[in-house]
């Protein structure tokens, strides 16, 4: 089935097409098949809208700029939250990208600064310790000496690999390094959650009048 | 759930950002969410491969060139289908748009020509008959008068409402107008199939022998 697929997929009646396809394609989960459906999509827009489309990706890639202190994306140097002089600047939270800040300040728990990395350790994608903001994180734990590192990275193999990464270059620093808790999410049956997460949740079990905060 | 996730994506930090997720959004069947990890994978590629990624899209839709006779996609004037003198051109198939071409000349069944209608009546999405290649097929089916037409359109309303359509238009031409055949799929256990279906392929069943054929 899928090698019919494929055949019936490398005969595309135009380059350009072909082109469109294929590039669309190179979005992370987007197959040949919903690629194709996406470019005819485009191709129903008048001109001046696929050039708004267009222009859009390119605009945002020459023109986006970075927090300088806590390189989320941002259009001031300073961004919204690291100017906030009510937060604590005493907690410092480590993310993996702008999505992680968002979903972290959308929960409203949360009132220290941000670190965002610009991405996660992962041999398998060619991205190294080099490719994220790391040694600006170690400087700035240098020189500004927080009180408390929050981990907060993705519950993968990538995730635990960057922490690992992290902790070992931080040790020698006087800050408390903590993660994310782990454990079965609020709403979940318990019959359903995994072995590992539920072993981890008993392991790391909280005083149930903690269990009852918002 | 909805409305603080919606909350949360209205606060994009920057708004060459915030115009990124909203052209991505806008491509049928990407949310918000989805659109915002696509265009933060296209933010970790280069420059280059920015520019290479947006203009396939300029170029198809400047480049874009449709077969004068069957209107499907194609960098030639006369499409490959439509220069094949073996073709039966007796037989016109019409279909929504190119991946039906494709579906059909995978299947290895059917040597007669095509007529891409470029879309489906589709009030809800403001497309009417003069949107599409309609008028064509009418003047196609006068002049050069095939034995057959083969309405090979989605079994959805918008579908059904186009061959309706079609059929009315057509019925004072001496052509013979067919249908795909609907019914059980293969490979499907009846249990599964849809009363619909089920009850359309009791009605239309088909003799044995034609059953088996391959």
């Amino acid at each position: 089935m899928d090698k019919a697929y494929l055949c019936r997929m490398q005969s595309l009646p135009s380059r350009l097409l072909e082109d469109a396809v294929n590039e669309m394609a190179s979005l992370p989960g987007i197959g040949r098949k919903t690629a194709l459906r996406l470019v005819l999509n485009l191709l129903r827009r008048t001109p001046d809208e696929v050039s708004q489309f267009a222009n859009s990706f390119l605009l945002l890639r020459q023109g986006i700029h970075y927090c300088s202190e806590c390189f989320n994306i941002s259009d001031t140097t300073i961004c919204s939250i690291c100017a906030d002089k009510t937060r604590d600047r005493g907690l410092l939270c480590v993310v993996e990208d702008v999505r992680d800040v968002l979903a972290i300040e959308n929960t409203r728990q949360y009132r220290g600064l941000y670190h965002v990395l610009g991405g996660i350790i992962s041999p398998m994608d060619g991205i190294g310790p080099a490719d994220l903001e790391i040694e600006s994180l170690i400087s700035k734990v240098a020189q500004q000496q927080p009180t408390e590192l929050i981990m907060a990275l993705s519950a993968t193999m990538e995730g635990d690999t960057t922490n690992f990464y992290l902790y070992r270059k931080l040790k020698d620093y006087p800050v408390k390094v903590s993660t994310l808790a782990r454990g079965v999410a609020i709403g979940d049956e318990l019959a359903y959650a995994d072995e590992l997460t539920l072993g981890r949740s008993i392991l790391n079990r909280t005083p149930f009048e903690n269990s009852m905060q918002r």
